[in-house]
C-alpha cells in the first residue's frame, strides 16, 4: 500500500509516520503520495494527506472528483474538510484506532469511507505514539494539549 | 485590517485576493499573516487561512486556542476543518456574500462566528471573481468545475 510506504518513508525521517495516496478511481493510476511532514518542515498544515494534495500541484476541475484518498490514519477536521472541499467521492484509511478525526463531517457530506482495519499499520501507530518523538509530537498534530 | 492588506498583497501579485491573519486574543498580537498562494506557489492547499498557519510555524499547543482566525472571506471546508482541529475558538470573516464555506461545521464544533459584512472587502472580491483572473481560477478554489 502506497500509504504504508509514504508513512514509513516519514519515520525513516524521524517524522509522525503518516502516509497518504491520490488514486484516480477509472484509471487506478496513484497521481500523488504525501507524508506527514510536521517536524521535517516545521509545518502546521502538512499532514499526509494534505501534502498528498500539494504534491499534485493544481489539477484540472474534477479531476479529484474521480479520486479516492488513501491515508494510513482516519483524517483530521482539516484533511477531512480538505476532501468536502474538493469533491473527492472514497476516502480510505487504513485504521482509526488510534484516531479519529472528521469522520462525521465526511459521512455527512456524503463522502464514502472504508476503514481496512490493517493491524500491522495499527501497531505501528500505536508504537510510534508510545515512542520518545510520538509523546512529544503526537498530541501537537492532533490539536490536543500534551 | 491586516487581512484586508494581505488579500491585496495577493492581487498584486496576479492571485486570488484572500487573506488571513492569526490574532492572539489576551495580548492582540498579530502572530501571522497569509494569503492565498493557488496562483502564486501552485497551491491546493494554501488558502489565506492555512498560509496564515503556516507561516507560523509549530507553535506550541493551546496557543491556537488562544487566537482568533480573520479572513476576507468564509472559511471554505479544508480551511473550517482547520480552525476545529486546532480548536481556535473564534473566526472574523470580512464577508460571505461571495462564497459561504463551512460556517455549518464551525457553528456545530463551538466556534464563534462573526460577520463583519465589510462592503469594500465584499466589492474587492466580487469584482475579481468577474475578471479575467477570476473566472479562470475561482472556481478551483473552491472545487466547483467552471
Amino acid at each position: 500500500m502506497v500509504a504504508h510506504e509514504q508513512a514509513l518513508k516519514s519515520l525513516g525521517e524521524g517524522g509522525i509516520p503518516i502516509g497518504a495516496a491520490v488514486v484516480h478511481l477509472p484509471s487506478g493510476k496513484v497521481l500523488a503520495r504525501g507524508h506527514n511532514q510536521r517536524v521535517q518542515m516545521n509545518s502546521n498544515i502538512r499532514h499526509g494527506e494534505t501534502d498528498a494534495l500539494e504534491n499534485m500541484g493544481r489539477v484540472s476541475e474534477g479531476v479529484l472528483r474521480e479520486c479516492a484518498m488513501f491515508t494510513t490514519l482516519s483524517p483530521c477536521y482539516m484533511c477531512s474538510g480538505t476532501c468536502v472541499l474538493y469533491k473527492i467521492p472514497l476516502l480510505v484509511m487504513a485504521e482509526n484506532d488510534n484516531f479519529i478525526g472528521g469522520e462525521d463531517l465526511l459521512a455527512a457530506k456524503g463522502v464514502e469511507i472504508v476503514n481496512l482495519r490493517d493491524p500491522e499499520i495499527t501497531k505501528m501507530m500505536r508504537d510510534w505514539i508510545a515512542s520518545d518523538v510520538g509523546q512529544r509530537v503526537w498530541n501537537e498534530d492532533i490539536g490536543e494539549m500534551s
